[in-house]
């Protein structure tokens, strides 16, 4: 292999399994190792890429953990992390990709990575937008918006919608489609901040936070005298349980996480599933990797939206791997604004 | 008035409000009063009624607390309780209705009531079936059963469905219907002799007596090694909570009632609900008079199965509106085996 450029390899690893408990720093650890800037001779159909852009999925907490039968797969101990990433093709010996492809999608949290099944990874077609939104609004947290919103929640026009964690990569997209469709929306978030970006960035109609209500019960009451139509679920536990109670007749429930729950050792009680009923409340849990098919309709959709200035989008960007730990872990804290990425190289 | 006939009119009469715990026969009273046998000459549009038979109905236990903003009325203090129920019409000053006329729906918990808008009764056509079957098989319990299944669970053959109090009213038949389409079946109740019924009268393929599992969560994982498809909710509380943690990758819940919590002061905890997502399960509250408009269709489905033996059904029948209050009680301690009815008069 003589002759064939060789180039440090920095690595977010993961040091240990995280079973309950907000993760540490110290629970991953970065690495340097070098890596030949080519695909190995023998592997075929692989491409090797150089990342730029991490994203920061509430999900990998999970993956932190040390599971047995779960749909997801532990991190090994002593690997780098994987999670969606923007890259651009360094070498490929997979005849759909040649250098300089730019691609999303699974990858390592390092600066250089070798894909063996490149197939289940998007090409970005459009780039007169900015990259980093492949890792959020153009990306996984787009599509879980979309899918959510459009196919799952059945949305009408007039309808009133609650988004909990309204200002993260998700909801603040939620939120954005929910009025463009003309329902009336209130979102919740953690901070004064994001209250502001939710009412006067994203044209919510209401927003309040919830770490300052002492009952959530009355903060929805306040918010949604008639009842909530849809609600789009983010967060789990207390809020899902003052929801319940304040649902109207046939509502909806897209359930796309419960982060209030991720670092829990015993899950949270719910109370109000008994509302359900007498309601014909539908709650419907849902992985946006069903629904990836509807991608390139989604593209159609959102570009020229973008374009238009009709949708928005907050991102919070670390700099460097160094300082990809503490981006991850600060998802549980609410210390992102907006879709939480790690630049790993601009180009 | 002169001339017209006038009969004594025996009542179940609410005594007094009944917030949580167990209802008691002493909450109720019968009182005997007497009616005129024939519509008001000023009362238009209205019938008299002959009660036969009596339908006791778990959600008649919500009716019995003092209610407010509520989507279902209180009964009132002093007055016959209400619920379904078969009767014959003795007066009509109805162009829809006549003498003779056998119907079902809302009626009094009395011998004769007087009904100011039939319209939303349904008429009998068949009568040769049981006409006690009207309180139940092809009544209000039969429809929940019908379209809990077909609507609401979005059943394929082959799948895995469970039943929670599964030898009831709509439990029995739920399971039946499963069968019929090819599913594999689990019931579970609350006595041997209810498992006795669910294996050998109605072909469940498995049956479990919860009140003897110390550990409802692995006796769901005996009876579902590969997880529950479709559950169909009777009882909510610990159960459900044991379902949530077994449903597989798209199950589906059919939330019909959680019968475990209508005595509660407090809702039962549910701490599982976390699994929705990951698995995908869409949970659908229902409430059967939305689905009446399937009435015919489920009338010409079901007749021809019960006239060829493919569905059964069990009823318990009380004897007298003296021992309606014990048996409309008895549904929240599991004495009714089969759907309970109260018996009034034979013609
Ligand atoms: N089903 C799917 O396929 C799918 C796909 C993507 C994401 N998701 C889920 O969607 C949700 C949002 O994800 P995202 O990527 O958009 O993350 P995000 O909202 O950008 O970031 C997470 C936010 O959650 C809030 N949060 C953290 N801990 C909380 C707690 N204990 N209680 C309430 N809020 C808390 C914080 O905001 P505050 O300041 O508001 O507290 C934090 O900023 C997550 O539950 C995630 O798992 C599901
Ligand atoms: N959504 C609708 O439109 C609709 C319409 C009709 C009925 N429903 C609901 O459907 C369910 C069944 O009604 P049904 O008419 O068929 O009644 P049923 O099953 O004939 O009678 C009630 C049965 O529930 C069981 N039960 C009572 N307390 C329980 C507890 N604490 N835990 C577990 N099981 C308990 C008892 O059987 P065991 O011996 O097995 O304990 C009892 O025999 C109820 O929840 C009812 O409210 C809903």
């Amino acid at each position: 292999m003589a002759g064939e450029e060789s180039a440090r390899n920095k690595q977010v690893v993961l040091k240990n399994h995280v079973s309950a408990g907000l993760p540490k720093e110290s629970d991953m650890e970065i690495k340097e190792s070098s890596i030949q800037l080519k695909v190995p001779e023998a592997t075929k159909d692989a491409i090797l890429v150089k990342n730029l852009y991490l994203s920061c999925d509430p999900y990998m907490r999970n993956r932190m953990k040390k599971l047995e039968g779960s749909y997801v797969a532990s991190f090994q101990i002593g690997s780098p992390i994987s999670g969606y990433g923007v890259a651009k093709v360094v070498d490929s010996t997979h005849p759909g990709y040649k250098k300089g492809d730019l691609v999303w999608g699974m990858t390592g949290w390092e600066e250089y990575t070798l894909i063996t099944a490149p197939e289940v990874l998007f090409k970005i077609q459009h780039t007169d937008v900015p990259l980093t939104y492949y890792t959020g609004l153009l990306g996984m947290a787009g599509m879980t918006a979309y899918a959510g919103f459009y196919e799952v929640c059945s949305p009408k026009k007039g309808e009133y919608v609650y988004v909990s964690a309204a200002s993260g990569a998700v909801g603040q997209l939620v939120g954005q489609f929910a009025k463009l469709l003309g329902c009336y929306v209130v979102g919740s978030a953690g901070s004064k901040e994001k209250i502001d970006l939710l009412k006067n960035k994203f044209g919510f109609d209401a927003a309040f936070n919830y770490k300052e209500e002492p009952d959530l019960d009355a903060a929805l009451k306040r918010c949604f005298p008639e009842g909530i139509d849809i609600y789009f679920e983010n967060v789990g536990g207390k809020m899902l349980d003052a929801v319940l109670a304040n649902m109207r007749v046939h509502g909806r429930i897209a359930a796309c996480g419960m982060i209030s729950q991720y670092n829990n050792e015993q899950l949270d009680a719910v109370h109000n599933l008994m509302y359900i009923v007498p309601k014909r409340v539908r709650m419907q849990g849902f992985i946006v990797s069903d629904f990836y098919h509807l991608y390139p309709k989604y593209l159609e959709t959102i570009i020229p939206h973008i374009k238009e200035g009709k949708i928005t989008y907050v991102e919070d960007k670390a700099e460097g791997l160094e300082n990809a730990p503490a981006a991850l872990i600060g998802l549980f804290t609410g210390r992102n604004v907006g879709k939480q990425l790690v630049v790993v190289s601009h180009d």
